[in-house]
């Protein structure tokens, strides 16, 4: 690292996407590892950070480096680390929660109300070529490639939405949306046993990549002329039975209520997508067939599973990472991952090539 | 039972409430009893059926006999009948499943779609004098009296929702209305250890009641000039915490969000109260906090679970039956049960009185 | 049908298996179909009753057809039939159970006290040519094999036990035993994406059938030297952690304790296997690591469920047939079926060949 | 504090039991608070380690002070302590996490293999008259009593077993063993509304006891010359059907056989009591009955949820502490808790009463 120079890719409060030098991090601190960042993905926050200047509930009011999904190669280890050594291959979980508190204690640690969420405005983002982060959130990847380690930050959303969504093996499964989140939960739901699996969209080449992905998934294109209903029952006949789980990852009211309506009794869905502050929900529906309506807020303990189910060959990515950029390309990167009409699942920027 | 004349309590679509001879019951079927109905409560349902013509997705097309919440004593077994005989003191569930469906087979049979359901459209109701039933849900009642028997049918409904809350010992729960069935519910929640237990009410008098009949009790009396924020906020003041377990009893979109804005992080919330058939949530609130919202379909397994309750001591619902009639004046006892002013929990018509 | 006769595999208490012809079913009753048997497999069970004379808590005390796991065509369906026709091919669930009583209708119908078990005494079992069955119990199974139909039984165990282990996608998981059982859980298990996934056996041969069946599964023989404690140290390096899910398919003491002695803190293990009335367990482990211990009987709502996971290509089963017999060789198939010393998962009788 | 002397309550490997001065604790750290104890209980294992030398797989080795059932009075906050404030009344969780390994952030802290446990070798215990402690483990206690504070370590095991037994409300309950942790779990369990519940031990005068403190308890003599089978259908008689929850608080092999023999089909018995390291469990009568056995180490995020129970008036423990003694005579206190014909329930130092 002597004579490196750290650099950053930013947006700011102008919608600016640019790179620029930053400081090299201090030496880590006593549990910490310093990473070089190989691979990261972009991530729909991402783009709404650049494009708009807001995510969620955050806001750009300063410049700030993006970035969480990420993957690379440890550079240096703090006093206390004894899980790493340098040279070791890991992935980056992003958010660091502050451990005691009653959400961390008691096992949801993603409701942390101080969690540290790397490019959340206040924490820089993993976007850069040198970060210092918790030994302890940095996972050896072994033999994955560290773009698959770079997936792992997505793949977690959706293994949180197949966990919430109780998915059982050899139950009928729907997952509503074919962007990256969607693609990335089918292959979960389906390495968890989801039969039959349908993936749902508007956008017929998204489908037919989900198609390639995700080994026996059923594809419908949803006519935009149809009601939530009429659509949910072509669902139904295209799975041969009621779905049991559906796990919707567009944040669509009309796709939430189809999502509703082409489920059996005491059925679930999880809302992954983020749309509107307020939806309107079929609420009689719901409770006439006893309906559990989740949400899942990130992710909690996903990395040391992940790794292992692609290790074992239960969940193969090697197919989602659809685009490269080398960190000087990032400009062409955003506009490719923030286009509608692309097609691709993950865009990815190397932080190791120019 | 010779010479007995049968007599039924009927509503019609011209919204008429009155009484009418029935035809005595045959003699029980196969795994039949004939009950002799002594007390039955009126539902909000029969209420609805009875000035709106409609309650849920049903209609009131022709006479129809009215009434689903009764106890009675057993006047006759069919010929199969082993867990009767004449004279026992009985609950009626008033709903008859196929028992062979995949929802009945998987302990579901709420969800039967071939559910009959006595006082639905198509199935003369309880308020009769004599009428003819599954043995196996009529319910010994032992000790228990009539009123308390009748009490069975809306506590199968509270306890259905205090199960699908997942309450367990020592939660802070909200039940947000107070009337029969927000009673009711606050009684179960308070024997399944809620602590602290809140129940909010628009209703001053109403929540005095409640306050006399569930022991230990908090009471809330919403601000209707406040937002569901803001009264959400008011709430957990008085709770001590955020809510953990919320059971919503009015169907109110407002009372629904107050809810949902109550709660800490994973927290679950249960929809009783059926209003409006869509309503707007705060789908994002409810994302960010990894909230869970499940609705309930009427009830299962309910009957030996309350009997239980109320025979060890950990339910008490004496004082929960507020106005009784005879039969004769059921005009009298419907303008009371419909009358918004009033602050009883249940009204009871005694079909074994004039 | 007209003309045909009716034949069955008998067994009796001096332990004979021969064939005899039976009489020809009478026409079906209401809700029940006659079936024409295609093909049968041999349980354990079966193979018990026929050597030993008893299996679990049942004893041969007069001739008695064998035979529970059974798929063939529809030859005739009666009066109230309407799910099935003539010409169906279906896999018949053996069990019949009452429907009313209160495991049936919470659930567990498998715990019905009078469920009628074909091939348990008093039920005459399915390797006859023709029997009559309820129709809600014979399910179509498409286009799978008469003989993927017949594996449905076994599978049934194995998918019973992987629900009841709590399985999630990516856990790590121990498969104990690789005879029938503990190859078609193994199965379902990967299907279920255990990650990684070890099957442990005394057998080598067994072990490497099981690599060729199912896939990414790793193996071990078990060095009968070894104490319980320290064989699970090896199987945790080789499963790179402990286990999280344990599924125990032998009944034997020694693998119990080993399959203990490898899971981590709050993990489950299931018992499937059938061995002695009573075992020692390590209680004290078990409780310093907040263990828990569940166990199957047979299986309720999995037929269905398993000819989706077969349809929808999540489980392939074309491999686990491993001997065929026609009927008139029914005694060479139970030896096989019977030889400690054979590798083979299912031996199967054919019905329709000699 | 000034010119305070500490003093402890210490056992060595010769078995005896004195009390000696110890240096007042230094300033606390940064998250750290200063405990003045007023009470302190005397548990099962604190008596093992003083009368055998050994409890569980720990060893006396060197002199020890012991107890972990205390409550008492902050004299001192470290630099960053928030939550509380010199004066504040608080009952104290006895080990600490160390909040960051697998464990601690799946929600089972109390698996941690580092926790550090007061009384404990190596870590002192609770029964000085200052200690250190971290602040977040310690709790206030509002007007609770000191001597129910302390109660809070014993009740957190009844708790712990309540919750992981799966009793919902209404639920036909057994507690084996009316010993201290008997009677708390029956308390427990009766707040949690089991019904019937229903107390066994083989000592009347402990049963007599339980049933002035546990609300509606049924109580059962176990007869010693009956088989576990036997008694089991004496139990099932006395509760009106089979128990759905057995927890099991004596840790002996024959009391464990009977809670099995006395539960239902699917039935959950959790084992709080801990004895032999092996036992004998009728496995096939498990397996024929698809139960559970749970059991529990300590217990995780118990103190809030039991001070809000007792607060609110859900569990009331008053009559709990049967004996207290000044610091003096911790001699005779140590007697009373190890008699085994002493039926009180929970003996107690007063560490601020010579």
């Amino acid at each position: 690292m002597a004579g490196e120079k750290n650099f950053g890719i930013y947006t700011n409060p102008e919608h600016d996407l640019y790179g620029e030098e930053v400081a090299m991090p201090k030496a880590p601190g006593e549990n910490e590892v310093t990473v070089k960042i190989i691979a990261c993905g972009i991530c729909g926050s991402d783009v709404h950070y650049q494009k708009e200047g807001t995510s969620g509930l955050n806001h750009v009011e300063e410049p700030m480096i993006l970035g969480h999904e990420a993957a690379g190669i440890i550079v240096a280890v703090g006093p206390n680390v004894k899980q790493h050594k340098v040279g070791d291959r890991v992935s980056v979980e992003p958010g660091t929660p502050c451990n005691v508190c009653e959400n961390c204690i008691t096992g949801h640690y993603n409701g942390c109300p101080t969690l540290q969420f790397k490019s959340c405005p206040g924490y820089p983002g993993l976007l850069q070529k040198y970060v210092n982060h918790p030994a302890r959130l940095c996972y050896n990847i072994g033999d994955l490639s560290f773009e698959e380690g770079a997936l792992l930050e997505p793949l977690s959303v959706a293994l949180s939405g197949v966990r919430r969504s109780g998915l059982t093996v050899g139950e009928p499964t729907i997952v509503s949306g074919a962007g990256p989140i969607g693609v990335l939960t089918a292959l979960v739901a389906r390495a968890a046993g989801a039969s039959p699996l349908l993936i749902v969209d508007i956008n017929e080449a998204r489908l037919d990549l989900a198609k390639k992905i995700v080994p026996g998934v059923l594809t419908h294109k949803t006519d935009l002329k149809l009601t939530p209903k009429e659509t949910a029952k072509k669902l139904q006949e295209q799975l041969g039975s009621k779905a049991k789980r559906v796990i919707e990852c567009t944040g669509n009211e009309a796709a939430i209520s189809t999502g509703i309506f082409s489920m059996e009794f005491a059925a679930t869905i999880v809302i992954i997508g983020v749309g509107a502050d307020e939806v309107k929900v079929p609420i009689n529906y719901i409770s006439f067939n006893e309906m559990t309506v989740k949400s899942i807020f990130r992710y909690t303990n996903t990395w040391p599973t992940l790794i292992r189910m692609i290790q074992s060959g239960v969940l193969n990515v090697k197919d989602c990472v659809s685009f490269k950029y080398g960190y000087k390309d990032s400009k062409e990167a955003f506009e490719k991952a923030a286009d509608p009409k692309s097609t691709g699942i993950k865009t990815m920027i190397l932080m190791d090539q120019e």
